[in-house]
């Protein structure tokens, strides 16, 4: 038996569908679909979703689930109104915040958008292009502007984590690349040269070495590069410098882009130039 | 009076901020300072921050405002005898939750995180790297393989739409620019010959030529690039070739990242390869 959820926005729909997601994850045993609708702003398009969403609940034989993060009442009262089981964000939590803040809400739509978004949007443009000039080792004489420098060897993961460092926080995110031309006669890694002044800025990725030399095998299939016994040895040199040296780093292959970020966030202490929205 | 927020998490902490950005954004009246929290998964970190909120409390002279989305029930409770107001969505919404489903749910530390991170993490790094590899028309010869190709005026925001789609939804996005190399002898923009094959897949961006020229400035300051006069002409012409050949477009300068994005994947029915988290 399929349910269907809809995760209803008069915004991005991004909040709703983060929380109903993780309310919905804790449902191991129930097959979700889940739907996102997102500006849902006007009566009109409240009253078509609703047909739609009480056409799945005759076809499902069960009620759709229902995660709204609507603001407009008028629009949130619709929506109400459709064959659904409804869990509404807004008025479940504001009322008891009034209360508390004794202060009544404003009742604007798409509020959290509206703020500083000149501010914003300027910050990610430069951060952004901060990653993508300082990706890969490209540049090294900015390293004085970077909050922070990714090193870890090639496809570990540098370029997205850098990138969404930028998009999402507006940190600026360099990365370098540690190949083999840092080796020592004994085979181990020396720090890059580049980096060494910027010791309490470095933070290192490392990687499961069977996950890199899949991901490696995809760019070139069958070299040196994606070979398995590169891969185990160019991260064993790495996880051996990052420890050496005291350089805090943390396994891609455990944990996602959001996690990696903002674990790195909470270790080194960065400071973010604006909020997720 | 400032009022202090509390965003927590036993993960990301990034579905608690977003909701609580939300809840609060209703409150433009009441200056409230914002901290987000992010791994509390064991009982000793859970302790040492209700330390932290308690003292707060009392600096502040009144309870601040906790917004949790921790799962594990004995984190929560701790957090709970913390001296504040209390906004705690599982326990809120999972006990009807599980009376609409019929069925208990697994209270699983982070369970959202787990599910299919491999995939995931394949489409990102596929994602990401398409987007670097047919960014500013440096390539045209994989538009075939592209979801969507932007197009806009130089510095409109390209790139950091493509980066956005690739990262939160595995969207494949070229994207590339108009210039005055595509100007017709009466000054009439053409759509550029490597664009023609795809004209279903193209979108617009275009901007307020001030903000335009503002962004111009820094990169190149008192050059014909970043002159009013260059920046209205350039987006009058690409505004006309998206009028003229029916291409969807946004306007950049209303709009951020998100909004864009999302509104792009409603508008030309994209697929997403991964939700997000």
């Amino acid at each position: 038996m399929t349910r269907t959820a809809f995760f209803i926005s008069d915004g991005t729909g991004i909040t709703a569908e983060s929380l109903g997601r993780s309310l919905l994850a804790q449902f191991e045993n129930v097959e979700i679909r889940m739907l996102t609708k997102p500006y849902i702003d006007t009566v009109e398009k409240a009253e078509n979703l609703v047909e739609v969403i009480n056409g799945v609940a005759v076809r499902d034989g069960e009620m759709p689930i229902i995660i709204d993060t609507i603001v407009d009442s008028n629009i949130r009262q619709i929506i109400s109104d459709a064959e659904g089981f409804n869990i509404d964000i807004f008025s479940t939590f504001l009322e008891p915040l009034e209360q508390e803040l004794k202060t009544h809400s404003s009742y604007t739509v798409g509020r959290t958008h509206s703020i500083g978004k000149d501010e914003v949007y300027m910050d990610r443009i430069h951060s952004v292009h901060f990653a993508l000039d300082n990706d890969d080792g490209a540049r090294t004489h900015q390293y004085d502007k970077a909050d922070v420098i990714l090193i870890g060897v090639s496809r570990c993961g540098k370029t997205p984590t850098s990138l969404y460092l930028a998009l999402q926080f507006g940190i600026r995110a360099a990365n370098y690349p540690l190949t083999e031309d840092d080796l020592d006669e004994d085979g181990t890694l020396k720090l890059p040269k580049a980096l060494a002044p910027h010791h309490h800025k470095l933070f290192g990725l490392t990687i499961d070495p069977r996950r890199l030399a899949a991901i490696r095998h995809e760019r070139r299939p069958n070299s040196r590069y994606s070979s398995m016994d590169q891969c185990v040895q160019e991260v064993g040199q790495a996880e051996g410098l990052y420890r050496q040296m005291h350089i805090p780093f943390i396994d891609t292959t455990r944990f996602s882009v959001e996690e990696i970020s903002t674990r790195m966030i909470a270790e080194m202490g960065l400071m973010r130039r604006f909020s997720p929205r």
